[in-house]
């Protein structure tokens, strides 16, 4: 049913507005399970942030062809599956901005929010929406 | 003071950005209280899902006369109360998606996040905020 | 690096997205340090919420030189740090709701969610999100 009722964005003029992504890997699993500050340390978080970055870049280009198409990031809203006392998420998150500018350079520059919760899909350990802009004349 | 800062939804050009909605019955109280993997289970949650949705499209139709005025559902942010270890959320946020699709057709398809937290207002099982574009003739 | 990487608001149109704005006061610190609930009580979280509406404002007129160029605010997205068992977390952002209406009249009314999370960046109490619409002639 869900293939039926989800998206992995929906563009409205030239703003996309992204699905929810997590870390999976490959294999479709993520590939950081648990929460920061806990099992998981800050450099796995930062690990799983980057993979969602990659996976979000991934379904761009897959639906627009090059990450060309895109004159910019718009917002992140980062969710750090996070322990009990575990109140650095910002920096989990800091691996997830870094691929976006990393591949897009200043393009990839975003406003961002990073929050801790206590429980993600699949007990992954991040898990991340954003808006992009697209160039007008694609 | 509420009645006077909130509001149900802002509509921007095309895009109206609805409040956050929970499962509140008619008599204004949530039909499921408590966290989903905990004292509720994922069927009431799902449940509550459901009725978050029916109540953000009563929500659109007071507002505008009419679903028709929708020319799609554009995202969905789904918070789950959620126990330690309830790690399916988008099982449970389906039920909010599915009312869309039932009611909606194709267009009520979205983009989705579906994020688990630790307490929600009044305790309920399930809040969901979410953006809808009208037709441009409306 | 984070200052390269992110922005305080990203403008697309006449939309302003605004990263999430924490408590912070003058020494860069959080004002309200802890979970809504616990240690922290309801009027300190109000405080902490009414801040965080203060900063944001102010980093809107940095930007933009005067608060005359918002023609509304459209979405208020709020998180607080709830200790288990604080469901009261729109009496919390009414703080925040508060600042809007009281510097900006009507045009500071707002669709708004109120989330309750387990842990936030340096353990504030609240972190808020928000879209403002500018006057088109800006």
């Amino acid at each position: 049913m869900s293939a039926r009722m989800l998206l992995p964005m929906r563009r409205i003029g030239d703003c996309v507005f992204l699905s929810g992504h997590g870390c999976e890997g490959e294999d479709g699993k993520p590939i950081v399970v648990g929460h920061v500050g806990d099992s998981v340390t800050l450099e796995e978080g930062q690990r799983a942030a980057r993979r969602c970055a990659q996976r979000m870049l991934e379904a761009l280009e897959c639906e627009f062809g090059t990450l060309d198409a895109i004159e910019c990031v718009v917002k992140v809203l980062g969710f750090v599956n996070s322990a009990e006392g575990f109140d650095q998420q910002p920096l989990v998150m800091n691996g997830f901005s870094e691929v976006l500018v990393e591949r897009l350079g200043e393009r990839g520059m975003h406003a961002r929010t990073a929050i801790g919760v206590n429980m993600l899909p699949n007990n992954q350990a991040v898990e991340v929406e954003m808006i992009v802009k697209l160039r007008s004349e694609k």
